[in-house]
């Protein structure tokens, strides 16, 4: 018997029960329709193949991907919104490396330390994932035959409020980049569990 | 079979066996009543739609409202007093956002830093639940028929000690910000569990 | 069921069954008297009634009473000694505040800087229970019938006795102020749990 | 009946049934295979016998080897490669060493002070394991039969190939030095758990 | 029934049932003797009675005696290696102080700030355990007709190893004061757990 622990949508610290270790991520995708996290992101992001990014089941790592009525993909995760960023490969004589898509926002004030990454200038941003290289993973894709709940969605979030350098360069108040969230967040929230 | 993680009205560290998925609020409300929270206040605070503040059921995040007796609608959390805030839509240019309510309260200086949100000046706060956009969840409202305990209290808190910027500077010692709670939560303490 | 989550006086993470949260306080008291606690001391101590000072139940936080050679109260609570200090009321134009009393103890480097309050000049201090206001709560109230060991204690400490910058300035090793410790822990040790 | 608690490699907090004492590194090299891992890295990094090094199972800390495209001997741990370097026996007046092997990386920006050691200049890294002196302990090694996936490594990489101070310094942007990491990572998902 | 939380020798989490209250000590010792240790050691370090120092069980806080081959006796505990101290006696007018025996290390640049302690210049020192005054309690002892295990070790760490001002100054990379650990900790790693 294994006991996963989660963080519930209203923040609460709750564990649940699992019968086998090949019923953990369906357990996962359960609740993290709820918006429920289980342990932290990982120092600069989650790693995953680019072949995945596709048909990422956001919902494993209690996520959800929607998109902002600028038209741009968006992923709402713990009530923070992720810009989707392609990044061309790179074949220098010091540095190569494959594209990749990365999905972050800018750092807010209330972010801990370890978490910043420093970028042009002052900015500083948040990695939530990153798809690069790899093999694709069947076990990470939407299961067959369920279209992702908020694929359609429209938040009304108001215009040009994505986290970006000129909304929330570090050390601004929190709120101006944290505005999109209730919506989005809330919207999540009407999702049926199951 | 679940388990929720409490912190109790004393600070002890207690779990709790949720029988499924869906009684989970039901026992948040149970021992929130008396005043136990489960997990952090997400940075930022609470996000949750705006068309719940009304009715909000405050014992989901084991707290209370009640009236201070300058009259002004306050709510008490792990022995914090936050003050009610409204916040007018901004239709500007650069920024455009929806009404908000919000529960904040001065910074104290045993307030870890990633909590602490900068206002004008050397002001900070903290806050603990914006009420913005989104739609109404009934699982957020006070079950029908129950009326909130401390919606009629009157601690006998003293006249000006609400946290405001010139009661509680960062920077400057917890004492005078925290004086209301020690009141408040003892009348807390007193309300039934059930 | 319930599971409380304890530190126990040899600094072990241990976990014990309760059979229901009606008996969580008698599970704290037996175990409190072992200098077992749960959880941690709430940012600015432990809030609680001043009615309740007189005959409080400090095995309910895992601390006990005890007298100095000085012939002051004090509270042990983790191996650190708090001494009792009086706080009158203050009624001024700026600020009201009904009378209180605080256990309190000098600061020492180790302690992490969230637990730190200053005093006036570099001194700094950290406080472990503060009883002010509300109304008594019986079960915050030693059990009828037991006494408490130190309870033979001496009258209340004369005013300004708070700890002595000279004893444990901050920033100066912990020895000093963390002496009085080993001994009185002992002490504590020897009690039956029962 | 014991229960270990994993991170999975997903990032997920998975607590897991053990039978008994003697079966522990039987799952931790079950689910350390999968790229789960349980506790954190020891300050300065584990410690092991040098005579270890050689066949040394690294599901055990949830960690595997690989041969880069330069064919340097790396260990991939949490998303992190980490180079494999021989450090030579020291015996000088002042310090007197045996010989180890030490795997070890660059240190980002992300990771917290408490893993970074300083190295010449400005260079920081982290460790993830050193290999020096004790005698060999069978229960670390591979179990016979098995052969490690990435065992067909090149020889040991040549002297002085610690992580250079140009492709990851301290106080310069994780991604660098994060780039080879999604790829194994990747890879690593791909091992069947058992 | 209790459950104990521990941290095995090889860093991983991994918690134990327990019967009874009574039978925790004994199961401390059991896992204790592998290297396995429950909760932080304590700010300032732990506190023993001076009485109980000669026959310490050291394998209740995960522990183990050696003899370095300098000839000094030595705690082995986590990896790090602590010198004992005695300490005379103090008897002046601002500070009376009973003998007292120390084991503490040099700090290292990976030891957290909470841990250090200044000693004189810009020396910094972590403290194991302190055992003064008190009265002896027999539940800390050796059971009875059971030898130190470790008592006669000598592990083979080369001259002049040990924590020492000059060897490890804070803010200096960990690697020196760190040397001696493998090798004790290997040896360790040698007993047998009953």
């Amino acid at each position: 018997m294994l006991r996963i622990e989660f963080v519930t949508d209203l923040g609460a610290r709750v564990s649940v029960e699992v019968e086998s270790a090949d019923k953990l991520l369906e357990v996962q995708r359960q609740y993290g329709r709820l918006g429920w996290t289980s342990g932290e992101v990982p120092q600069g992001g989650y790693l995953f193949p680019l072949d995945n990014e596709q048909d990422f089941d956001w919902s494993l790592i209690g996520a959800r991907k929607f998109t902002n009525n600028e038209g741009e993909d968006m992923v709402m995760h713990r009530g923070h919104a992720y810009r989707r960023r392609e990044l061309e490969a790179v074949d220098s004589r010091k540095l190569k490396l494959p594209a990749a898509i990365k999905y972050s926002r800018g750092a807010k004030n209330t972010d801990p330390e370890h978490v910043r990454e420093k970028a042009d200038g002052e900015f500083e941003y948040v990695t939530l994932a990153i798809f690069r290289g790899g093999k694709r993973q069947e076990r990470f894709a939407q299961p067959a035959g369920r279209s992702q709940p908020a694929q359609g969605s429209r938040p009304a979030a108001p215009a040009g409020n994505g986290p970006r350098p000129q909304a929330a360069p570090a050390g601004r108040p929190a709120p101006v980049a944290a505005r999109p969230a209730p919506v989005a967040a809330a919207v999540a929230d009407e999702e049926p569990p199951f």
